[in-house]
């Protein structure tokens, strides 16, 4: 194992620094800034003539706790693919999301609800600031085994930073639909996150090559990721849409969309390999493609044979993208996409992001009835026209993409900062740097063995 | 590993095809057929005078992500107990459920909810949807390993079909009462599978009789499944039960029996083990039989002491069948039944049918009240006698053998076609021959060493 | 492989007959004196005029199933972390599970709702029993690997049984609030594992050192286990406080609060190692003391500032207790504590309980509004100040602490009786005593590779 003093003052120095710092000023400023809401806090709610049952809790609760799910099993468990980063994988994941939610809730809450010098949380935030914490996991998934967990957590300070404006402008600004984040979410984590592993891009990754790969049981454990993210995408899409028919159309479509995708993956997962076998990462991967396809458009009336078209072309991209784009990608533009974000979160967001602006622009009175008003308010206020409102959700992605990129670029020169403990190129996809990993019992048995070989040999 | 050109013909052609072809068809049907329904639809539903929180979003989804979770997650894991099947359990078990909750849309709209030539989709029919791929699963079960992914989507298509025949038939025609269908779903399912199991009778099946058993890892990720299906039961039972007390009864009797069946399984595992120690089989699966065995009762009055009594019974017959039983079944009557479906949702799901007969037979105005309407409408109507209505029962117990054995046979019959590219004998139970499996270090290291062994011996 | 004839009757005898005894007892007494409730009953939610969506079922039955998930998956799988106990880590807690939640059901029915010689259940009951059969599994935590599940069932029925005693002390005698259960569950739970645990000290059990530790992939396993209930813990503290901004407010303070845990986990953990390298235990464990630190004082109005530092300080002393406590409680106190549940849940618990006293001290009808009367009904109605309320507080850890040390002792004299086939001091951690463990293809090719090594050595 090779390990130096620098690496280990590094670790031993940097990595509780930052997580104290962190949370100290997080602390304060919560102290000063952050308040119950009207449904949280004991004295307001019980100020006004509420129902129990009207209490936002009720109406979003079980698809928080869906999304909450998806963050932090769905995310983490799908990234232990790798046959020795399971615990970086799992331990990473819970360390920058644990810190992006708290930092997330500061930073939305300063720019969307920032009354009289309080930001006021309850549901609505909770829920927001864990869709920003899946931005820099879907970013975190690019360059997964190949920085520390200090370039990590300073990474996600300056992502979740970057969401908040990014989504301030898309929604309030531009008045741009995307509740379930094609956009907002998925584009700009994964080309902030391709950016971004760009700038730290390193010819000398073959010396970890071996260690790039899954094992039998570690795609097992990574199976378990993709499968509760796929079963609780429809909470995902729907947890921040209208309540009523919004919640539930949102829910049916991602149900759909996620069907087809599945179908899609599959059949050209076999069809592309030589031998007709499947590939588990097209499976555990591309399959989700029908989540994120239709993020942008799933609260709009995009009728069930829509979402599965959407589905279905998702899934089809994505497999593509993990066949025949990924290895363009590292070998001609130096982007190594360790989980292949650009397949699930970069192409399909796009794509997502196209498809709103298409049914943004197909939105009439007559398909929306009095609910075009809780959609596309500016549309049924007559503020814009359904075109116009289609080329602001256009304007949205562009936005998106620029300052991902930006953001991506301004995040990879902080990370090569040489103070900030980079595993070394031999190193990367490895646990044992980072974490005292236990020797296996099998291990022991082979050395025994090994030596006892080189005995006889001798 | 044997492999010949058609062999991987079969499967470079025709999974995608059938896939794509399946696919093609539903999005086809959907964009002709399937519409929002009041729930979901943004006109329709704001045509009404509702508040959102009537939306049946809020009665049912919960439940309905529970339900998600055990097809998926639950069915999915709780197959992954053989050693060098985990990739084909997991990715199958996706693959069928994502095109049999689709398809399944279909069959049943057609049959159950065709209004002026459209279907009209929401949360009850997603839960449908869901419910019948656990029949699809179930048969699944009985012929793990030994069937190709061609081959279950076709067994697929049939049984999702002949599943909403026969649930139209005992719901629609008979006015039985099924809510969490021991019969339609158990008892079709299990009964399907084993005779569809009887027709591919392979006598030489020993050859892949090593491959068979678990390994220490395997029986853990198959303990994620039980026990996701295990603690979800009660939301499956309860998922389309009338709302009020009746959910909310459902799932408390559920809760109890699987309770009780828990306690039986654990007491015969250890009794019937000459060492008295238990057997993962029996924990893995019998402990569930408590969930099926109250199917069709537990949301009648069946008192919590009756749901305790039946989970009893239940966890006992079905260790005692895993033991006794399921050797006979392969030897004298040639049923090779791999998960031993025949234990847990055959034997229980027939039980849970006599059960619901019994409690129906003592239903009376006195202990429903005012729901007695809701539960037993015909009986509440006086268009039927309580006995008369567990007659009726029985009769649904009988159609349903009936259906689920001939449905079975046909799909044996279809499932031998010899294009299908069924797995030879002696390569059951192993993933290698439809999926690409990543080398293990292990191996690499033992082969190292075999040969280094030879050597020395030479 | 040690087993003797004494052995083998013991667990083929004991454990079914226990088993039987228990549930056949528990048949009965729920025969006598177990009935629906008024939202469970047909008739009786009938003769009132409820909407169907004022019942209990809606508000809490989502915040169920995330406990239920917490108690099967969260505790069951976060204790397979031993690399030979697996099975028995899962399966014994799933056995405890099932049994415990009946008996409590009836323990709790007869101490706090029994009316007319009848207990009557729901939803709130079910939350309760899972409620203490968390307090059983801390306890099993404590003494995991050691005890044979005769053993862990006797303890089951004792400690059920004073949880039942001491709640109701609590609750309904002192009038102390505890929604979380930071007293009555994760104090009382450790205090009793670890009396009971010093009661049961081997001198000897250096013996099975080789086994205590973990392997990779077991550490996989627990991290399903730590997020499940790291994600769902604000379900836990939330599930039986009162409707409206109760609950709402209790989960967001535990969302909190476990963000700030986690941070102040990882950086102790690393500070701490020589290395700077993280260790898996404490990640495991240590990030999950916010939750269990505002037990007390999540419904309270902590402030989300208050939540994070209660959950910082928690974070913190956990990890150090693992790192320095624990060595010394075995050493100088003799308490061998297999999970080190006094560091996650016994000095947490009794911080939280501390915590509760103060933020109830600092109550005013100014901070609470009319929201005072639900929180600290006597308080609002004038029967005491808050200081009052606060020494409740305190008086109600002080009588938590001396039944759960009193409990510990005599279940700890009751677990040496001879008869109940402990299991030896050389074959503690070893799921090879209870289970019949698959022979893994390693054993195979290493005991193969053995021999032949052996051979040519000779």
């Amino acid at each position: 194992m090779a390990r130096n003093s620098s690496h280990t003052a590094g670790l031993r120095v940097q990595l509780p620094l930052l997580c104290l710092l962190f949370q100290a000023a997080i602390i304060i400023l919560f102290s000063f800034f952050v308040r119950y809401n009207h449904e949280t806090d004991s004295s307001l709610w019980h100020q006004s003539n509420h129902s129990n049952m009207d209490n936002d809790f009720y109406f979003r609760y079980p698809s928080f706790q869906d999304v909450h799910t998806m963050i932090f099993i769905g995310f983490g468990f799908l990234m232990t693919f790798l046959q020795r980063y399971g615990f970086s994988s799992i331990g990473f994941n819970f360390l920058l999301s644990a810190f992006s939610l708290q930092w997330s809730t500061l930073v939305q809450g300063f720019l969307h609800s920032f009354h009289e010098g309080k930001i006021y949380i309850g549901m609505e935030s909770m829920i927001n600031a864990d869709f920003c914490t899946g931005a820099v996991l879907i970013s975190f998934g690019a360059v997964l085994g190949k920085t520390s967990p200090v370039q990590l957590l300073l990474m996600s300070l300056l992502e979740v930073t970057l969401f908040g404006i990014n989504e301030f402008i898309l929604l309030n600004l531009l008045g741009v639909k995307d509740a379930g984040g094609s956009m907002t979410i998925h584009t700009f984590g994964a080309y902030f996150g391709l950016v971004l592993s760009r700038v730290l891009y390193r010819s000398q990754l073959g010396k970890s090559k071996h260690r790039e790969g899954s094992v039998y049981h570690s795609d097992l454990f990574a199976m378990i990721g993709t499968i509760f993210l796929w079963i609780f995408w429809p909470s995902f899409n729907s947890a921040l849409t209208h309540t009523g028919d919004g919640q539930h159309r949102t829910a049916l479509n991602t149900y759909y969309s996620l069907g087809a995708s599945t179908l899609s993956t599959f059949a050209l997962s076999a069809l592309l390999n030589r031998e007709g076998k499947l590939d588990m990462v097209h499976i555990q991967n591309a399959a989700l493609a029908g989540g994120v396809v239709v993020g942008t458009s799933a609260e709009m009336m995009i009728t069930p044979f829509g979402a599965l078209v959407a589905g279905f072309l998702a899934g089809t991209i994505s497999t593509l993208g993990y066949k025949f784009l990924m290895p363009i990608l590292e070998s001609k533009f130096k982007v190594q996409d360790t989980c292949g974000v650009h397949n699930l979160h970069g192409m399909p967001g796009v794509l997502g992001a196209l498809l709103g602006a298409l049914v943004a622009a197909l939105a009439t009175h007559q398909i929306y009835g009095e609910g075009l008003e809780k959609i596309f308010p500016l549309v049924a206020k007559g503020h814009r026209s359904a075109t116009s409102q289609a080329v602001y959700q256009l304007l949205g992605l562009f936005v998106t993409l620029v300052l991902a990129a930006l953001g991506g670029g301004i995040g990879g020169l902080l990370l090569k900062l040489p103070c900030l403990s980079s595993p070394p190129d031999s190193q990367c996809y490895e646990d044992q740097i980072y974490w005292e990993v236990p020797l296996e019992h099998e291990d022991e048995v082979h050395g025994h063995l090994r030596s006892e070989d080189t005995e006889t040999q001798a």
